[in-house]
């Protein structure tokens, strides 16, 4: 079984890029492999992975396991993977992406990106892996973030070196204000393929999301169902989607769930979608918004929902999580 | 005369940087050169310049008047003006700043910062002077914006070598984002002395001026008076803080106008501020901001009023006055 032919998005680059991939944050331990395997099997043609979730492993026994079940090869899966902070040290870049390799078991990624544009300085893989914000949560003097300045333009040339070398064939960021990018593409001899944000209903991007049609950069949408990843974390800034009256009323109408309206209207807009879940049921239901369209009314009315409300946002969980000092990239 | 002593803002270089100083946005010809003289008269030690404003001939009118009126040398006045965004190409930053110091007449500044982080194509001195944001407004296919990409990298490194010739004793940058400023701050060998940003009541960016404190750079604030200069030049987006309840009334407690309690609380938080004005009056209005205090009381309720308002957007103004694409740097 081979599923059914989901479409891509264009891109400026040779990348063929599914508009529809899995989600891999929070993906638990024994459930990540199974639902990764399933999700291929299913018709999903992307991973979207990061070492900073702290389950490649299993994540990559899901995609071997996936591509012997429906019967493909490597090259029919487009797998991303993300830097994490404390690796943008030129020499660190490529130990890391290898250590992605080979926790997934594969030889190449497709699309490896800049997890966040924030430098933290280095943990060794044999200390704490992944090594997330804290610089030493054993150490209660280092148990807080402790930046390292890397310029931008230096991880950049790393990963480039990368595509050189061919273990990566694409390079692309997350969380990259406009700013960013576009100094970034003033200094690439490699383009960026793809910006990952958050977006959803509450917070549009629109211009930045115009500015990246204009580039020809892929434009993948994380948390296209707002609060609900962030709820666990204490991280939950209210403004429940799922309770949002306009969203239910174009969901009745159309007789779909409102996870359904959030990522069809993600693909409306051209814009990638990487829904996680943990259930199969929810695997089949996030696939289904490819053959059916949300109205020029429904899009204006979702679109009238924007108001600004960024959950992942440095500027305000690394204070209030203690992790210290604010990073607020978006300000 | 040599007027009262106004206090400096601490900074981590050596720049000795007054509080006050007299911004020349706009002041017109016929008046800029007469309000500098008068304002160095009265105390001012600090001129906000910029090849932008048009007038940078008329101030150094100003500028020598008033020290000769004061008996003052150069060494006493700060003096800064800014890099336009059509010089970003390293060979074009010496030219634009020699062409600065010959309009006001002087053979260094003391504070020399990128104007906008927005790179545009170069247009000639002798094509047109100032050179605004359209690349040529007589010209139907290029009345509009051109970007052209440099790394900000590189027009740093330009001005760095200024500051090694002796042309420009510091850097700086305005309309930096948080993003942009600390990728400078990995990369650059002379380090920013000043963050020139937009900041009052209804935009107050507490995140921005921590990160600058903890880093040492002096912060200045534009456009105090919030909606005041954009009106004229339909960039206005409402709430007039001259109008506001809360500021009227802790201008009325303090019996100070609203603008004293503007730059009354900008000082207190520790900025810098440059208002600008045509009228002598209110030269002597703005100065009378260092004898005396906002309570505790003031200072909280004032906090309370920001909403994020932005009135000076590349990223909305770049559209509604028909220059082109946004350029939403704080996208």
């Amino acid at each position: 079984m081979t599923g059914p032919s989901l479409p891509l998005v264009p891109s400026a680059t040779s990348a063929k890029f599914p508009q529809l991939g899995l989600g891999t944050w929070k993906a638990p331990k024994g459930v990540a492999s199974k639902i990764v395997a399933k999700a291929i099997e299913l018709g999903y043609r992307a991973i979207d992975c990061a070492c900073d979730y702290g389950n490649e492993q299993e994540v990559g026994e899901g995609i071997r396991n996936g591509l012997k079940a429906a019967q493909l090869d490597r090259e029919s899966l487009f797998v991303t993977s993300k830097l994490w902070n404390t690796y943008h040290k030129p020499e660190h870049v490529r130990p890391a992406c290898m250590k992605t390799l080979s926790d997934l078991g594969l030889d190449y990624l497709d699309l490896y990106m800049i997890h966040f544009p924030i430098s933290l300085k280095f943990v060794p893989f044999e200390k704490r892996y992944p090594p997330e914000w804290v610089h030493d949560p054993e150490d209660p003097e280092n148990a807080t973030m402790r930046m390292e300045k890397v310029p931008l333009q230096d991880t950049w040339r790393a990963l480039e070196a990368l595509v050189d070398e061919g273990l990566i064939r694409h390079v692309g960021v997350c969380n990259f204000p406009y700013a960013l990018l576009e100094d970034l593409l003033t200094y690439s001899r490699i383009r960026p393929s793809v910006l990952q944000i958050e977006l959803h209903p509450y917070l549009q991007q629109p211009r930045l999301l115009q500015f990246c049609k204009r580039e020809k950069i892929v434009v993948t949408a994380f948390s296209s169902f707002g609060a609900t990843s962030y709820k666990e974390l204490g991280m939950d800034r209210g403004h429940n989607l799922f309770e949002d009256d306009c969203m239910k009323h174009i969901a009745r109408k159309h007789g779909k769930s409102v996870a359904q309206v959030a990522l069809r209207w993600a693909v409306q807009r051209g814009t990638a979608i990487i829904p996680k879940t943990s259930k199969v049921e929810r695997l089949v239901e996030n696939m289904s918004v490819f053959d059916w369209e949300l109205g020029e009314e429904d899009m204006k009315a979702i679109g009238a929902l924007d108001r600004g409300l960024r959950y992942n946002d440095p500027g305000e969980f690394c204070v209030s999580l203690g992790m210290g000092e604010a990073v607020p990239i978006y300000d």
